[in-house]
């Protein structure tokens, strides 16, 4: 290719990701001219809309190609590297593979289609010698795909433990900062637009899963899909919850876990404690934040914005640049950042066999002798407790208090709960939650 | 090349940091060899102490040639990739310059060869098509370098904001936790080995200073020599400025900025507040921190080890992964980090204009009028205060208190700072300290 002054990017959607990738593109057009040696030029979008009047972002791009149709840009000859942006997985597939077959690399932000398939695209693209880049799938804001593709590659990554969904970390640290109850705070979420009039993507955690399934494949190398995923969303937690965790030094978080044991991998997407002490427990409001633990590099930690046009823009144009680079330097291999496939630690270990203190959370209508009842079902199942603590209340008919256990299999736990369900004195089914003990602090 | 069953590695010094390389590297052989698709093999190893009983680091690669001599690594016709682990500039030059001369990658952990010669070393390295890479060469266990060179890259940076001194900020978090003095805290440090006999690199900000002109040079893409940054380090901090501070809800820390401000780059190594809900204020001990604010993709922060075997062996190994993809993938052309130079904002701006509130604290004899002599001063300086603060005391021949100030220039607080002293009221010198302002939370 010698030396060239220029490449030609085409950008398929023009939703919040597409927009922001456009103006950054246009924004930052002279130092990314500086970082590569030549231009990164937009040849060709494509938008369902494009008929209608142009987002203004795609203004600044008066003599690129404007279609609707994606084949005329993933098909067009002067189009070197190609962005897709659309949402769903199944048209997204259909241009990744299009891409493939016209050897032409492209950049990803599709969490969902990476999470189920990313793994197979690669293998596809790396046979054919081209690549691709997927930082803006996951964490936008937080270059950790990047991070564990070349930062940390010589290490082997014991546990990755996160806050990937930026709508739970705001709900929860709202409801810890101000005492409201979850659902006050999820209607006002909503209202400003920080969750979806639809919720339960969010706060029942499966965008976290999807999320983790992918950083679990990039971490250890093996095929994790979404649905082996335990889960557990944020519906349950309370102010009260946050009360008693900060008197056991600790608060709440909707933390997803991946982690290497001696019999397999551990995967979990739950609420836990985290102690107040550990920087994780310091992720505020919206952001996200990954904590990677290495057989070697000790812990490392990244915190930024989920998600939003910006954050998400920067990480898509860092891949545009990346593959720019990549065709430049005339490589003609490329590496997959699954390819480690690790066939030893492949089997998946359940949360049942997880141990870890937990947290009991009951609330009842007083009378004498509740606390022996339970004391005597967990002592049942082999579970020694370690704590019980009760906040002040006048509300007899509604009294909380809670209880925390000595190390114990999480399937004990679930047990233990599922023998208490249906006791007269319950007002609700008790809530369990288990102490994360993966971090330092 | 095409395919390849191994490339042949050879490791220079064998000091701590080569000692963990070569750990690493035998501990996650298979783990690398499946990310490479080939296997990353010692094939040259040099010390100084090859005479010597070898450390046993070195026994696990029985086959690897040992020397004393460093050309009959570089030039040895095996070796494919270099990595350079030596202190100092002197040799550690003399190395990077004959790996480029024989056309070889390398890695380099060299701190100060980076900071003076870095984009120069680049420019070499490129032209002749070859890259290196110098992850190891600042905050060895955070991966900062791969972020700000990949992953990252589509932004441009307004400001890199770090701890990257880890005895600084064990040594200061010591004395917050503890209320010890500093030279208490820094004979502790020093009989555990987390300070040198000779402490004044570490504690009067000269590392961090070092490590400020690499990451300034690589966020900005502009020559910043050390000797350019304004540094103060922590001698003067005492545990009554934690308590000062904990009133104002900051604490204390080294702090090391580089920011991007219309009139050029404001450079400086200090201690200064930090407010307690920035996530930099939780970092505690030896762990280093950086928190990265970008034009477009608001803020990321990283954090892990600065220093040790361990961490900064990863740094390298992945370094010798990245080099070895190269190497495999068949690109000819190579791309400075440094490539970035941005003429507009060369020009660097003195602390002097960074307007930022201040804290004063002094230490006086106590007698009427000391506030309103002090509080002239400063108003003839054209310093409005913000709040006097006094802890109780009875050491009235040695009576702290604190003066906070609007935002002022430093040069106005440097004045009327050197305006007060010998004034025969105060036991020693006003500490100033700014507030760190650039920071969330």
């Amino acid at each position: 290719m010698g030396s060239v002054s220029s490449l030609q990017v085409g950008i398929i959607g023009l939703g919040n990701v597409g927009r922001g990738t456009l103006r950054i593109l246009a924004d930052n057009a002279s130092s990314i001219e500086r970082k590569l040696g030549c231009r990164l030029e937009v040849t060709a979008i494509c938008s369902r809309s494009v008929g209608a009047k142009p987002p203004p972002e795609a203004d600044r791009f008066p003599n690129a190609l404007r279609t609707a149709n994606w084949r005329e840009v993933v098909e067009n000859p002067d189009v070197q590297i190609v962005a897709e942006l659309v949402g769903g997985t199944s048209v997204a597939a259909e241009i990744t593979e299009a891409a493939i077959a016209q050897g032409k690399p492209f950049v990803t932000a599709n969490k969902e289609l990476m999470a189920e398939r990313g793994a197979e695209i690669w293998a596809a693209a790396a046979a054919r010698g081209i690549g691709f880049a997927m930082e803006a799938s996951v964490a936008g804001g937080i270059p950790i795909h990047t991070v564990l593709r070349d930062g940390i590659s010589g290490d082997r990554i014991q546990a990755l433990i996160g806050i990937l969904n930026g709508t739970c970390n705001y709900i929860l640290t709202e409801m810890e900062r101000r005492g409201e109850k979850f659902e006050t705070i999820l209607a006002e979420a909503q209202e400003l637009g920080y969750a979806e009039a639809d919720p339960s993507a969010d706060i029942d955690g499966y965008d976290a899963r999807s999320k983790l399934a992918l950083l679990a494949g990039l971490s250890f190398g093996v095929r994790v899909r979404p649905a082996d995923i335990f889960v557990e969303g944020i519906r349950r937690i309370q102010p009260m919850d946050f009360a008693y965790a900060r008197r056991l030094g600790h608060t709440v978080r909707l933390i997803a876990t991946a982690e290497r044991g001696p019999d397999g991998l551990l995967l979990a997407v739950r609420p836990a404690l985290v102690r107040a002490d550990a920087i994780l427990a310091h992720v505020q409001g919206s952001y996200n934040a990954i904590w990677v633990r290495g057989a070697h590099g000790a812990d490392t930690f990244y915190y930024g914005r989920g998600a939003g046009p910006a954050p998400t823009g920067v990480a898509v144009v860092s891949d545009l640049i990346r593959l720019a680079r990549e065709l430049s330097s005339q490589a003609t291999k490329r590496f997959s950042p699954f390819a480690h496939t690790d066939l030893d630690s492949h089997s998946a270990i359940s949360i049942q066999e997880q141990v870890r203190p937990h947290y009991l959370r009951f609330r009842v209508r007083d009378r004498p002798g509740i606390i022996a009842e339970l004391a005597s079902i967990l002592s049942a199942a082999g579970i020694s407790l370690d704590a019980v603590f009760q906040e002040p209340s006048y509300h007899k008919q509604d009294l909380p208090f809670v209880i925390t256990t000595e190390p114990t299999p999480g399937g004990a736990v679930q047990q233990a709960v599922e023998k208490m369900k249906g006791l007269d004195f319950l007002v609700e089914d008790p809530l369990a939650l288990p102490l994360e003990t993966g971090l330092e602090g």
